[in-house]
């Protein structure tokens, strides 16, 4: 039985808290947050739980075993560096700090205190990432050519990162874990609509070792949510809509490639796919659920899909994405540092 | 009733054989191609048609008042200038050459012979496109943030020009169309995965004026057709899809931009939406049919949506695609001729 | 502060325990259950929840108002009975009881007894339905025509009562609401495929005043779930998809109703659509919550969505199949009790 | 080479003339309609097509072999005996007659002639209904339980016919042809909601040997055209919608069947679906010019999909449902005749 403590109560918090409680072989002694009013909901949904303003009580709880941070990114350095120093284990949100050079102390300090140092990485918990994962390994698509994918919403607009950081995370961490590789060279242009400096949309390319391409679109400024990732290989094409309830998955099986002439509009209308279309049946459960009791195991001793090293090779292309923006969009090599080799 | 040649019987010819002949104010006197077999085919479907395996013979017919074109890209140039220094208007298929340089002196060609030069950029002919137009026109997106686009399908490959040259006229001309603007720079990046030094993946950013971005997506290589673009304003976004057979557009009200906490992951789920929806009704005629029409009234004087000068217009952008992919996706500034001053 | 005890902890009452557990104005107190495995499981969930496997318990228990009943329909008489005697209020699963003559005495003895009685007709609670109540009551779609409806699924298969009672409670109760209106006549065609005796596919057809027909799809063997109702009148058509997580309702406004002629198939085939289509934002909350809210609200003297009497009111329709399937489809007119005058 | 006569320019006699004038083995000599100017577009779109106001011209001409008939229903028993009487070859329009008795003369007229009757029962020549007949013959569904269709638009409204008549002889033909089959009773429930006497909705239910039941909606009072078609059998379920232009068919693979239980809110909804979805890939060819290549092909000896005695089995079914619907339901059993035995 792990016993935990919750820093951080806004947005995610709470379902960290929930799924944690829910698990076996954890329980949730404390939960801190700066509002009071947030620590009273908590209160109210877990009549049991112990709540504080000030997460340093958790840190200094010798009870407490892991500390779990939902807190904004600029906090998630020293939180986590705290944590590591007072022999906890560490799961952060993504992504796991402000910068590369904070990442890198956080990965090496993991290391040498001996904890676990996980990063909410959800989407490589999930049936479908896992399901794509599994399709490219066994090699059903082929050679992987390109990926393109789409995360955009309105909002919510963060203040203390740009969209890249905020949303590109989940794109990298889902590319970086299908394809088992990390990219090489980031290109990305976008623009400030509505805060000054903080970009709102990005359009990044990403190189992938063996000409693999991927184009990702991140956005704030769209009123409809999309969560769409394609991923084209030799063989078969691959659709992964997270939006979708029912119907994530979609493998497009390449058929036909020569198109006969057409005289007609209306058998030209007909003229558009190319071969029979399935749609595996997923798994249901909650991603968030499979992560939690994945941090209790890799406590136990079980290799991390989303160690404090994926989150640093994450943050990696977010600064390179940053780089290039400033430079309009001139292609930056990654430089991986020593503690990823 | 205008007398009309038309060169080129292979993809698309026959569909613009089948328009004009439909239409109540031409007549479609003689078609060419150098397939016996497609000659054949057009002349079983249009019994009258009189055919030839070489297009000077339409060129010399002093009854021919009006040249379509239809044939490889690398051919435009050569038929074309010889139809209008014949005194023939001209309607060739998109793009509209395959050099700027060739594009520039086409259009002087046409200006200085006084004849029509219109180029077959179908899509600013449907219903769908000048619903958008419309709708920006009239404000109701609000300011117009930026654009993205995909634009892919398997195959058709070609090989005297590549997925940009291929697939992005009809994106720039749309976009174009619908912002009455054009584009002062280019970013791109690209592979060629099948054929070597013919790129059949692109990734392209392109910068209007008024900081709107747009990023377009074209490729060869996906199994499943796709013809998408998202215009993302100030008050609402919409979203095209021309493959759809019923509801081209979508409009997205922008509703609610503050999100509420969530403590279950039910009600997380049912957050997504935003506002309203609507999907309005739009006319049902081939787009095809209301071109063909157009250029006959382009040469009894109104002004074209699709005149060679748009035309042109869009083939700095491809050459400037091209020079970017060449320079790693550097950024490259478009220099438009005096021709389009 | 309402005190609850839960009867049932099966597949729909620990649903009902987080709702109730949830709401400020209530706290449960106890659950019952016959097995014990399953309220180890409650126990797991909310630790200060007591837990009985005899339901008398919660029955006898001074402390408790309330009491939800989520049992196996042939005990719900009886349970429900013994509560409204003891002084509880009853909020009690769909539907109301097993045959319409239980259901009348319920009815009765809650208006000698002055509790409340409330059934579990969750869908008059949802977002959507009040919408479409909304739409009709406001004149939108005209005069109502006719609806049909589609509420099929892979079973599960109940060993008490056919699919008609299992699956038709959520129509009827939708449209005697949406209509506040309650049919007159039903004939029903049902078939048992998997079990005798118990039809697992019915096809019902419901007559309401004022010549509106109902047809309505009940079925266990549909690998595919399906919740469609679709409500057409005299202005305007409504599709509500109960399954889409996003756009549950879209309108169809009825536009041009002449259709011209057709000379090729391309044309025919762009015909489909005749005016735009909308799809209103939907709140987001959970119906469950609300229904629990609202038992609560009731008890204080509001007026109930779904009290016995309209649990009642479905039950004379659900009766009235069985009879019509027993003759072949032969139409039966319903007769309402004086309880229902 | 077939000389063919079309008696009939309005809705759906140009697509015959187009489809007959583009097959090899056919030329369409003459074409006749009431209505000049329908005379006098077919000309502009096939100059060398004679055209006349009397039918009987082209029952006269003794070069014309065969009359393809596509005026209103209650003239396709006179025109079609006359043409056979004649010596032609007839194709009809679907329904074949007005009623059941000129029907079995016209089946029996043919036979006694030894020409080819044919009905132009359009459906039964597309990929996607062949498919969905080779799945149940190749036992792929398993053993079929039921089927369900909606088949709903917004008019044209007929003057000589009901819904029934209008709509329901397609999906009657189809369920036969998949079946190989015809039913035994039918009870139908429909009323006029527009038009005095002529229903324009109505819900029919069909009863096939082996306990298969079918339920039917068509109605011409949707603003939205539905043309959906779902079989339901012991191993998988299909769902054959026409109106999408590249997924016409889903076929539901049948999974676990076991619902667990479940506590939250989120869960509960992630459950819905059972098993792998597939969608097969369909050719593109148009139906109508399959159907009318098999015209030729039954004058030349081939067994015909939709002959006379196909129709007739049909309006057996549509007059069965008259009848029900006269009697408010109550199953009526149909007695097939002597020339369908």
């Amino acid at each position: 039985m792990l016993t935990v403590g919750v820093i951080g109560c806004g947005y995610w918090g709470p379902n960290l808290i929930r799924n944690f409680i829910n698990l076996k072989d954890a329980r949730v002694k404390t939960a801190s947050d700066l509002s009071e009013d947030r620590l009273n909901h908590m209160k109210m949904l877990y009549p049991s739980l112990e709540t504080t303003t000030d997460y340093k009580t958790i840190i200094a709880d010798p009870e407490i075993e892991a500390v779990v941070i939902a807190t904004p990114v600029s906090t998630h350095a020293g939180i986590a560096s705290e944590a590591l120093e007072a022999g906890k284990h560490v799961f952060c949100e993504k992504p796991l700090t402000r910068t590369v050079e904070e990442g890198v102390k956080l990965v090496e300090l993991a290391e040498k205190a001996d904890r676990t140092l996980m990063v909410g990485h959800t989407f490589v918990y999930t049936a479908a990432v896992n399901k794509i994962r599994d399709l490219i390994k066994a090699g059903d698509l082929g050679d992987i050519y390109y990926m393109s994918t789409s995360r955009v919403n309105l909002g919510l607009f963060q203040e203390d990162i740009n969209v890249v950081w905020d949303l590109a995370p989940h794109d990298v961490s889902i590319m970086n874990y299908i394809l088992e590789s990390r990219p090489v060279a980031v290109s990305a242009v976008g623009h400030s609509y509505i805060q000054p400096d903080i970009q709102d949309v990005a359009f990044l390319t990403l190189r992938y070792p063996g000409s693999i391409l991927a184009n990702l679109q991140v956005s704030w400024l769209n009123p409809n949510k999309i969560r769409a990732t394609t991923v084209v290989g030799s063989k078969k094409m691959l659709v992964y809509d997270d939006i979708a309830s029912l119907e994530k998955i979609r493998i497009y099986d390449k058929g036909v490639d020569v198109i006969p002439h057409y005289d007609t509009f209306g058998e030209f209308q007909l003229a558009y796919r190319y071969g029979d279309i399935s749609i595996p049946k997923l798994e249901d459960a909650e991603p968030l659920k499979i992560e939690c009791q994945h941090f209790i195991d890799c406590i136990n001793g079980t290799a991390s899909r989303s160690s404090g090293k994926h989150g640093l090779e994450v943050l990696l292309v977010l600064d390179a994405a940053d780089r290039s923006m400033a430079a309009a969009g001139t292609e930056i090599k990654i430089e991986y540092p020593k503690a990823l080799k």
